[in-house]
């Protein structure tokens, strides 16, 4: 097992109707920003019952983040920010709305420049942000109880990461029922977001960490067995709760502790989304099979015992064993909605594999546990791509 | 899945020679009390790395913890503290000694009559508390990651448990080679602790929290798994890192998130600690399973899926699995060198069951899941016990 620092301290609060616990969650700020999407949140009741737990803050409104939050309007919130001396953010939204939200925290007190630096620094840049808190409506990303960010860029197609302390959330809420109403197709997003999160932190190579293991499994287990359900009967208030905390405990620091990551299904996944528009989660399961097809030899053990506890199989005939563990996985995508092939998404593969290798050629990006995925490896893997 | 809060704030720092690390993490505080039990940091080489971190601070020193702290030896601490103006705690030992230095950090800021009143109010009464640390040597208690301290009182025998946020250690540091060279009985206590941690949060009833039933299935596999390791190689490092971290998490509050808890098991258990003297994980060894024996109806479900996930045992004939779970559980306590009779501790059951019935009576005590097990029941899970 490796050294490792775990420090979280934002505070969770689960469970039905706890959004009215926001009045009492909430700093005694002077002016608070109310950060949102496309607007769902009018529609499904979450809303009205923030603005009523904040019925006696001062509160303003910064609407239309988009899935995928853009640089471009993230500065506008930041301009806002600043005119009106915003001292608050309260993000109400999926993942992207959290994203953004940080963002916009680290930006609002930056200090150098071009708050881009903060993207190209991966955070390093950033020295304090703005406080902020969290109502989540969508499990996916983890961004509920992580210090991380990704933020697009429209004018150059770019999708960057950032991380920095200052910008966990003071707490999150998190209703299971405010996911009751969301489309089939951003629950299943949010299923194989998290699955995927999970083995970028699990599925490299042993280091004698059973415990993180066992987590990373469990995680798995739990949504594999809750996925169908919810499928079934969309207001299955414990189907809906599992997959929620399994999201959120899929990117919360634990499971990485003391292990490798790899991280280079997302690398290759962002550039699929910035190129050609596809969902996160759908880039993440057309790459993650190809990608441990390539990867089989160094991933080796780690799939094995995979394929043995996550999907019962029989570990005899080991070539096999990883084999069908990689086929249960992209089925396992394909059951609940989401499409594994490139054609599904009408990508051209071939040049989806040029123009991603040349952009990492360019960036000097090499990925992977072992840092041996090159420009030219993802090549291979996108061609490798079904 | 019930509603929950999990919050955490502790910062972990974990792995090999990380004691340097604490000049960074110690604030710039004027004066430090260090704490520490009977003196084995002394020999292990701790003491010296501690001291040797710590060059630059003014250090005082309070030695002589006990296992089962005493609140007559916190006290004195308390007194010290006052008159040298310290202003941080760093505990270096246990649980004995993390426990000792939380109710020590608040009872040195307790503004009413009596500190005790702290225990007896399990911790309601506490307003505020000095700033700790902790160094860990010994897996088992889970102190080092959460908000919680159990204290006995030598004029009267008794052993109480207090909680409250502002105790939460700053940090803890684990390093796995410092416990190489702990006597094995305090490995063999502190796997049977954390073990029994586990199932005070588990062996309930369902309540549909999957990923909460995943995660305490996996500590346990986990402790099973790496603790005849430890025992067959003292310096085995990842079994040491893996039974160190189990212990963390089986008591942080995650596995507690959302599902009923019983810890009947320790209340029963700290009488036998108390009135006779006996290692708290002797005492949870003894009582465990006769109280699972005593609760078979109620904690049939978890028990089948324990036999089921944890033992591999086939749960077609659902009697049998269950008896077998309890058997298994009961030979597992044995086989890391902790005794499961009454008798193998010289203690009269008879007198015993009477004692620990009278006293509860007296409190008006009533425990577990279901707010059922009753004086009278205690009585018959400890003339149940082997």
């Amino acid at each position: 097992m490796d050294n490792f620092t775990f420090y979280n301290p934002v505070k969770i609060v689960f469970g039905k109707n706890t959004i009215p616990q926001l009045e009492n969650l909430m700093p005694k700020t002077s002016k608070v920003m109310l950060l949102y999407g496309g607007g769902s949140i009018k529609n499904n009741g979450v809303y009205d019952k923030v603005a009523a737990a904040l019925k006696n803050h001062d509160l303003i409104e910064f609407g239309g983040i988009e899935p995928n939050p853009l640089y471009e309007t993230c500065m506008k919130a930041v301009a806002e920010i600043k005119k009106e001396k915003v001292d608050f953010l309260l993000a109400v939204g999926g993942g992207s709305v959290l994203d953004a939200t940080k963002f916009i925290a680290a930006a609002a007190e930056y200090k150098g420049d071009d708050p881009w630096e903060i993207l190209l620094s991966f955070g390093e840049k950033v020295e304090s942000s703005m406080s902020l808190g969290a109502v989540l409506t969508l499990p996916a990303t983890g961004s509920e109880m992580n210090p991380n960010s990704v933020i697009s860029r429209k004018a150059t197609s770019e999708k960057l990461f950032f991380g920095h302390p200052s910008v966990y959330p003071e707490f999150s809420i998190l209703d299971p029922e405010t996911t009751y109403s969301l489309p089939e197709r951003q629950v299943a997003n949010g299923i194989v977001d998290a699955f995927v999160h999970v083995m970028e932190q699990y599925m490299t190579y042993p280091v004698g960490a059973s415990l993180q293991d066992r987590f990373a499994e469990g995680i798995i287990q739990t949504l594999v067995e809750e996925a169908p359900k919810v499928r079934n009967n969309p207001k299955d208030y414990d189907s809906r709760a599992n997959i929620m905390w399994s999201a959120t405990l899929a990117l919360n620091g634990l499971i990485a502790c003391g292990v490798p990551e790899d991280w280079s299904t997302h690398m290759i996944g962002h550039e699929l989304t910035a190129f050609y528009g596809i969902d996160h989660a759908q880039s993440l399961a057309v790459v993650l099979p190809a990608l441990w097809r390539n990867r089989k030899d160094e991933k080796n053990a780690k799939l094995l015992q995979f394929g043995q506890r996550v999907w019962s199989l029989n570990g005899e005939n080991k070539d096999a064993c990883v084999d069908d563990a990689i086929a249960k996985t992209a089925e396992f995508f394909e059951s609940v909605g989401v499409k594994t092939k490139l054609a599904d998404y009408g990508i051209d593969k071939q040049e989806a594999a040029e123009k991603i290798r040349d952009r990492f050629k360019q960036r000097g990006s090499v990925f992977g546990e072992h840092g041996n995925i090159s420009p030219n490896v993802v090549y291979n893997i996108i061609m490798d791509c079904q």
